[in-house]
């Protein structure tokens, strides 16, 4: 395997999306985590269920969309100005603490992120959190009108940074997005943050269970797809080592 | 608004998913709904994945594979007969209780289900329901090779029936299902099966969820795609009086 560039998937491989939570916490105090959650697996939901749908719209309108579903879900009263502060904060992720000393440690190969992120809202979180220096591009699906794991989505690797999918490591943390890539035919790395024995470990025979875990159950274990990652890592921080064994 | 056909979706409109939570607890006590609630969660997931992935598979492996990951994820062990003995619950489904006599009160109308299962699992639940002797036409989108809210599958109800989108009533309780029939062009009315009074009352400032609850708020709130149902009514029985009233 001969690898000239990484791509990174954005929202939760690079940046941590449960970082949001304490500002969510802090506008709806006792319900920063279930709304967290709800708004993600709705953001996610509304990507796909537009792009089938033939109803394109970006990022930005599915971020705030699924904000607005969550807070009417859960009856809490939408005040526009906290509704903008809780949004903000989206442009404002929280990195990995290893994310930024791996790409460095990756300089020498073509560093980029594919992300559902629209253009706007991806070039200015990569800026505020200084990614921009070590990126050599930033790639938003919104060119194709059509979120991951739609295979057009994965075309623009190829169109942007003029490297074919045989050649390109794709490294994911959402299982979705691992195996979207790998359906695509490109090289990839899912990067298994919440272990099966820890997730096992979650559970018990309880009536009862955090919104957190609940999130993990559906959105961090390895999908039942037909397809297979070509590499699992614990951590962006295994990858300079994964390289230079295999590639 | 001149109505020649009611269609209905099958799974979670006419049929109640959660009395799958019966079988599931008894083969894994205490683990009962938990299991039945990230079983459906995953398994639309993974019909719309694999439609976007364009890795059509049919709802009778999905459901396999979604209960797969279901049990994997919670550290059950799969033990074959038991799988199958869970799986076999699928054919049997509760009707919910007001089905049969809306149905029956609706004679006159073409009748039929436009549902996301394969042709055997719904010819077997349709008649292992009785619902065979009332309805005129099941279809399975399985032709289609792509599940709702995709376009082509809503094609199936003309050109099955004969029938044009305008002169049909398309009934879901289903919000993505409601919102991709009306992206469509069919007239749609929506079970509002859980209220968003009830719904917003059964969350508190809590760390922690009854999964079933976790389901609701993911699952049976209207959705934020910029689409409306043109009728919300609160369960199936109400259908008759909707159509004296405005076809």
């Amino acid at each position: 395997m001969k690898i000239k560039a990484l791509v990174f998937d954005a929202y939760g491989t690079l940046y941590d999306i449960q970082s949001v939570a304490a500002i969510t916490d802090q506008a709806f105090p006792g319900y920063g985590e279930i709304i967290t959650q709800i708004w993600r697996i709705k953001q996610l939901e509304y990507t796909w269920l537009r792009t089938l749908m033939r109803r394109y719209e970006d990022f930005s309108v599915i971020t705030r969309e699924s904000l607005a579903y969550t807070l009417r879900c859960l009856g809490l009263k939408n005040d526009a100005a906290v509704f903008e502060r809780i949004m903000e904060k989206y442009v404002h992720l929280d990195l990995y603490p290893d994310a930024l000393a791996t790409l460095t440690a990756l300089h020498g190969r073509k560093l980029a992120i594919l992300s559902n992120g629209s253009t706007e809202m991806l070039n200015t979180l990569v800026a505020n959190s200084g990614l921009d220096r070590v990126l050599d591009a930033t790639i938003s699906i919104d060119s194709k009108r059509a979120f991951k794991p739609a295979p057009e989505a994965y075309t623009l690797i190829e169109s942007k940074l003029g490297i074919a999918p045989a050649e390109v490591l794709f490294v994911s943390s959402n299982p979705f997005d691992a195996c979207g890539a790998k359906a695509f035919g490109l090289n990839v790395a899912w990067i298994e943050r919440v272990t099966s024995e820890a997730m096992a470990l979650a559970f018990g025979k309880n009536d009862l269970v955090p919104p957190l875990t609940m999130f993990k159950a559906i959105r961090t274990q390895m999908d039942e797809l037909g397809l297979k990652p070509d590499f699992r890592i614990k951590a962006l921080a295994d990858l300079p080592e994964l390289l230079k064994s295999s590639a």
